[in-house]
């Protein structure tokens, strides 16, 4: 019945938490990005170093702008004990003292790549789909009503899986892959269970209404969207067609 | 020449780095809110309780806002350092782990001062002008370029000597005053002067043109107004003429 929830818009009776639960997790199952033929191609070997090289410095926008969203998000909260929660997350990303947080570690990754790291930071590369992709992400925890904003987070519900067969996949196909250049991923693997686990439990408690479910529900299937376009546009400049717009990353 | 410098708005040549600070500093001796009436009856130990507990459930809101300000700015920071050097004000507010912050100590002063914490939470009783006050500050980090949204922190420059003043001024002319109480501005001694430092050499640094210091100037002006009419408010409704707005706190 659950998968079927986003077509009850109308009705007015809340679904049960594990209904809303599974709701939510259905809309990974339906795009969450692993989905997509792009990470099949990252994942299985199939692509060349210069292609590796596209996504990483492309995804580097999104790790960049995770905390701006967390801090977003945290500009409208006013219950201090949830804004002491999500502030981890903007540890996580941008560090704390002498721990250097997960943006460091894929700078590592793209310095493994051969890529230049202000080449990288500035941005330049990137496609501008990945860019307006990513903002409009920020910009939704900074519209929408605040348990749809954090709903937008559950994607990371079906992350550890990606994270342990990219793990997997990349140290296995590609020789200039090694274990230090994969080290974002391997602290994701506890990192976002813990922060999808609140997250929820969040949503559940603060989604009241049908209506709030089905919007958190979306927010999901909006954040997939936000990754799953980031792809498309990798996949068409450097995969196929292969079209690379004007002034973006051309691999060597 | 320096306590000019808001005069010469058209002027387009940039103040040097010495005028600058002046004039930054000049905004604190004309308007900071260690001048109001109000500050001087606090210190001066010349309120009544009830009008102490009006001023503390009113500050709270302002004390509570502070880490939204601060996470507001940092949704806009894309300079991972920048991010990792301010979130250290979200961590005095809001605490971090153990350590319980700025916001909980200022409610052992309600506490302190018989106040029930729900309702000082609440903020039910406080003054819609405090509100205002308050918000109008957040917005003005969210809507000002990012240099002036900085530059508005700088009251914390004019801080400690206000700190110093109540500290001493509170303990010896209240009895319901106790050390305990006064825990969160003995606190702010050592992290006001630290951000104020760090906020300065930033505005130096990035304000490059006349216009753009003056704007900084203008923001520390700004700033002063939500303190000073912060007061103008708490002093109308309890100290003279004394008309406290419907639903606002009314003392026993």
């Amino acid at each position: 019945m659950t998968e079927l929830a986003p077509f009850h818009a109308h009705s007015s009776k809340p679904m049960s938490e594990a209904e809303f639960e599974a709701a939510i997790r259905a809309v990974g199952a339906e795009r969450y990005h692993d989905k997509h033929p792009f990470h099949k191609l990252l994942h299985g070997g199939k692509l060349n170093k210069g292609q590796v090289q596209a996504w990483a410095l492309n995804r580097y926008c999104y790790q960049a702008a995770v905390p701006r969203k967390d801090a977003a998000l945290m500009s409208r909260v006013h219950d201090r004990e949830l804004r002491r929660e999500w502030i981890h997350r903007i540890h996580d990303h941008d560090g704390l003292g002498e721990e250097p947080g997960g943006i460091e570690r894929w700078l590592v990754l793209t310095d493994g790549l051969g890529l230049d790291r202000d080449y990288v930071i500035s941005m330049e590369g990137a496609l501008p789909a990945t860019r307006f992709a990513v903002e409009a992400y920020v910009r939704f925890v900074v519209e929408q009503p605040l348990v749809v904003a954090v709903a937008s987070s559950l994607t990371e519900l079906f992350a550890p899986s990606i994270h342990r067969e990219r793990i997997a996949g990349m140290l296995e196909n590609y020789d200039f892959i090694d274990d230090k250049v994969m080290a974002y991923f391997k602290r994701r693997l506890t990192q976002a269970p813990r922060d999808s686990e609140f997250a929820l439990s969040y949503v559940k408690k603060n989604a009241h209404t049908r209506a709030e479910q089905e919007a958190c529900v979306a927010a999901v299937r909006f954040k997939c969207n936000t990754l799953w376009a980031q792809l498309d546009a990798l996949n068409h400049a450097y995969v196929a067609p292969g079209i690379v717009p004007p002034g973006a990353f051309k691999p060597e």
